[in-house]
């Protein structure tokens, strides 16, 4: 009783983390923009919809495996990409990357990372070998740059280091307003770096008094004139399949689809981006009832249960990506607290699904949800 | 006005009970699973329905009795099946027993009684013989093991000492987490034992480092493979009749009635098996559109006044199932503390009928409700 | 400055009124049934429904004035019946009444009165002479009791004293469970009576040991087998118009209608019945529907603002009566106190009229308001 | 890091305006109508409308430029009439002419003003001609006041000032009861005037001992008896274009401009007049739905954040107005506060319509809301 008690659920690593981080690193990975509407009813929405449990099924085997864009999975949750998880642990995405090779997921990489593509796809492919489950099973996020030659480098370093997907980020035309990292003048500490811009150019984050330094960045170095056409672009510089991440509208994942898109992430960016915008649960029915099967639909925001996986997949999503709370497991225990939230959601969903009567995912069907 | 003032409702009964109990048995008792978003959600969904009372009828005479199962009762509350009685009581599941037969009502025994069920049947008897009122009001609720042969024996048993009824439950494929529980390492005191069990096999709850003892028996014992093909394994065995608890689909009820189940207990478990699972009251309008009067409704959930009663006879079951209230009776006063919670419970139907014009169960109709 | 600042609305003679009265009269007045879950929902149930004021009507003269029953009343505000208001002010219901007559409205006498209703008749007509006007304005609420012999003498006598309106309470078959009043053991203090029976029988409010004497007295007093046929007897022993108060079904209106009410009182008694009744309010709509014009609908419970009044009237209702503010003014100031209170209201209703472009009753209309 | 830091919301200037204003002027601008529940609901109605924002747009240019009235402006957000801005700061409404004017907005100059017509419109067209953009953003807000001689003085001199726009209140036959105010018996300081009216009158704000002077001020001076036919009367004393201020129905609006507005404000004067009406942004859709293209549409009523005008652009609005956090801004800073401020809420506009693919007002469409 003496020995240190692991956390018994994702709560538990919130609360944690909050000791591992500095002030500035927990308000940029605790925040929501403006008044933080959106971030609060991200949860919130999760509890307007009920389960209703299927009883008599026979649940002694189950398996929670699937496919994404045709790779195998072991678990129906990826890791969201997240800039700077240097912030929360020394080894930062290297140590998240492994935690999702050795649990058989996908990590995806933000493109503001603190360790470099190559970097964070060699400790992947170890790991697996170590595992001996070779499926390469990480993706590249892409912030498309003013600078298009910087652009088509990084997805030409991707696709040769081995990523198996473009994940557009396409809910940032310029950055939310994250009003404590304006407070906090937010900027990355000394030693910290984007390590997959410093080779190719001198790009960081600036300082800028009054003002979040990342806030800055995206104003001077993204490219607020993206639009469906630059898809077509870059489908004709990279051939990895295209997921787009950041739709709440049905027409815009049709749009998705219609442009090349093999995969549709339903994501409000975690709250981070417009203030206001529904709670991505609450925006997964139209757009899966809009895509159909003509792609696999995704969505994130507010996970913390494996209850709130299981309505996500009743209503309609192939998997769910995890955000904030593998930077709490990464500021707690590194490697091994990734791996351990991870595990927790995994067991939850797996517990989740036997008392729902699913002993697959495929059982998982709408009449599981219904809302209040 | 210096003697002790007995409690006048429920709520006080719990709050007095928190004096007679161990942290741990508190915390078992109390406990939902996960976040107990459902077991919360039970109690608040009653205040979504209102009452409509009808007046200017004859209420006079109130009859509260009613028949389940071909079998007489004073009042359409049962007693729900709830292990371990004798963490509250030293009596455990006799003084139970004495106070349901004292008040002819049904007690439902569970397989995880502290006391065996031949000890609760002969007390039962004897307390419905002073009262010449011989009805044998007890149930077996049975849990299905792994071991097929120790669950015949339970069942031949149940049948051999007069249990007029078999409530299988069917929402526990694994145990709910009670993060309480788990914290708690929950595990029986010494002294105390699966008094069911202990004459069939060496069956215990298991001490299990970081977990709960229960959840640990649960995945090591019980039978998650259960499917309806297994009701007519039981009928195979058991001419008693067969009572399907924990449903929550007007599917799976339908089910539960073509598998020959007798009576439908709506129940969500407390909110300890699958947390976000809908009230029980919320899913009791669907199951009785769907099985008519091919079988008897039941439901239970966070039942404390008479009003919720009332409530729930309006939307169509026959009777309740009372839980927690009878665990905090039972530790504040033992077989005496039981029988005036259920003296206070059935005096605040009576009211609650009286002055909604109905003077029997009968009367009690559909319009006497309106969702909010 | 320094001379005392009278209240300028209800809710601070809430609060000053609790300084003049015990604990046990403050908790008579005060509680509802059971868990006050009707209480609080019949204020709650306001702020369901949003007003949509009318604008550029001229409201230069307003008129609040109406007939109710065939009497003229200078305003849509009753006084509701309330027993023992010399609980509040020695001089109890004969304040009462001389205030609602020189404001020119209606006081319905309770049959539990503490001031007989022959005393409280002369202080009426006194004041409506001093004021030159003559209408009675007084109505006699009636409890029917075992004894018909009584209850016949009390309806006799109101009529020979000038009552101009029977109000049979028709939703207290049974007293309903007041826990507060159970607590205290409620009872009249001593010199305190009965006044309209001490001169027919010997009844008075018993003590009860852990238990409200109100309670005892109603069943033991009170007659719960009244139906509607029970209207036939008392028309045929009284040409006083009724009024039935306590309905909250659209049927039983009709049926009140049907059995000879010339009005109906949309009413849950202020909370203190049946707990879990739907809010007077929501249920107005329901009754105002199913009568049509066959009788006068009034309502009452929750009625705090002007507001309020004003969303009853445009939700059908012809007036309200009001309750505990009346208590609250006659603890603090006697006459004068429930005089300002029905100022207070009378004003605001005034002040809510001409803000939404009615300046006569008649131009209220329901679609003043939208249900939220 | 020592200087003092410039607020980042509107909020914060709310805050800080607390510290620069008397209690007497802060409960003054705080405070809505007796409960204050329309105040608090204007508020909180913007959450029950949820953003759907449409992606990869080119947003690189946006454009918040707008036309009302044939005026050209620089952003969708008027500053809303107010009166005695003197209360927040010594320059008072000629510095908030100032902001107004110099970031190329409208500016609707109260009647009850505490600098004169004269003044104000001399400030705003000298900052005009400063910024080169000759426009006279300003309109005059009328009360009609009983004496029609002085409200066709103050008409005149509004159009001969050069004045654009007659903006007639139409909420306010009396004043809504403000408790705090009525508390508070609010006055004008000494040295504070009616600016418009003391030149032609003797009119002042009275002192009377236990009522808001304003309110008795209304009570006595302004024209209750206003209907839709003295739009008429206007319009043959004024060439000026119509603003209807105050509606809250669509058949109120459809009358509007029936009498020749050529804009209709929905609002509910800040939630000061009829406390229990609808919120403003909750009436907007179905004006928009009645008027359709005959007039122009504004809203005011809790605008604090870019996202609630983008929220009413979507329902349908060509413009809102802002009110209570002008005064903030005033109290605080001034002109440059104001400034502030309007620049806050525009540059949050601006992020919020690039976030939701809008590069151009006429870019938002309903689509972008949907109702909770």
């Amino acid at each position: 009783m003496t020995a240190p008690i692991k956390p018994i659920n994702l709560f538990e690593y919130e609360t944690l983390a909050a000791k591992h981080l500095s002030q500035m690193a927990l308000d940029y990975y605790a925040s929501g923009a403006w008044d933080e509407i959106t971030l609060r009813d991200n949860r919130a929405a999760f509890e307007r919809y009920k389960l209703c449990p299927r009883m008599l099924v026979d649940v002694s085997r189950r398996d929670l495996s699937t496919t994404i864009l045709g790779q195998s999975l072991q678990m129906p949750i990826l890791i969201a990409p997240m800039a700077f998880q240097c912030l929360a642990h020394p080894e930062g995405e290297i140590a998240t990357a492994k935690a999702a090779a050795k649990l058989g997921t996908v990590m995806v990489l933000s493109t503001l990372a603190t360790k470099s593509l190559e970097e964070v796809a060699l400790a992947s492919k170890q790991t697996e070998q170590e595992a001996s489950s070779i499926e390469n099973r990480f993706w590249f996020q892409l912030y498309v740059h003013r600078d298009r030659g910087l652009t088509k480098a990084l997805v030409e370093r991707a696709d040769e280091a081995g990523y198996r997907a473009l994940c557009l980020t396409v809910d940032a035309p310029v950055l939310g307003r994250r009003e404590r990292d304006r407070r906090n003048q937010f900027a990355l500490p000394a030693g910290m770096e984007l390590a997959n811009l410093v080779t190719l150019t001198d790009l960081e984050i600036p300082y800028n008094p009054g003002e979040s330094g990342l806030f800055t960045y995206f104003l001077e170095q993204l490219n607020p004139a993206l639009t469906w056409k630059d898809l077509d672009w870059l489908q004709s510089i990279s051939h990895l399949p295209l997921v787009v991440k950041g739709i709440l509208r049905g027409d815009d994942a049709v749009r998705a689809v219609e442009h090349g898109a093999r995969a549709v992430i339903v994501s409000n960016h975690g709250g981070r981006q417009l203030d206001g915008a529904r709670a991505s649960i609450d925006a997964l029915s139209e757009v899966v009832a809009s895509v159909g099967d003509k792609a696999e639909i995704l969505v994130d925001g507010g996970i913390r249960r494996g209850t709130d996986i299981l309505k996500a997949l009743a209503l309609g999503a192939k998997a769910v990506l995890l955000g904030r709370p593998v930077l709490w497991g990464l500021a707690v225990g590194g490697e091994a607290g990734v791996g351990h939230v991870l595990e927790l959601l995994q067991d939850e969903l797996d517990i989740a699904m036997a008392l729902s009567g699913c002993a697959k995912l495929q059982d998982v069907d709408p009449s599981l949800v219904v809302r209040l």
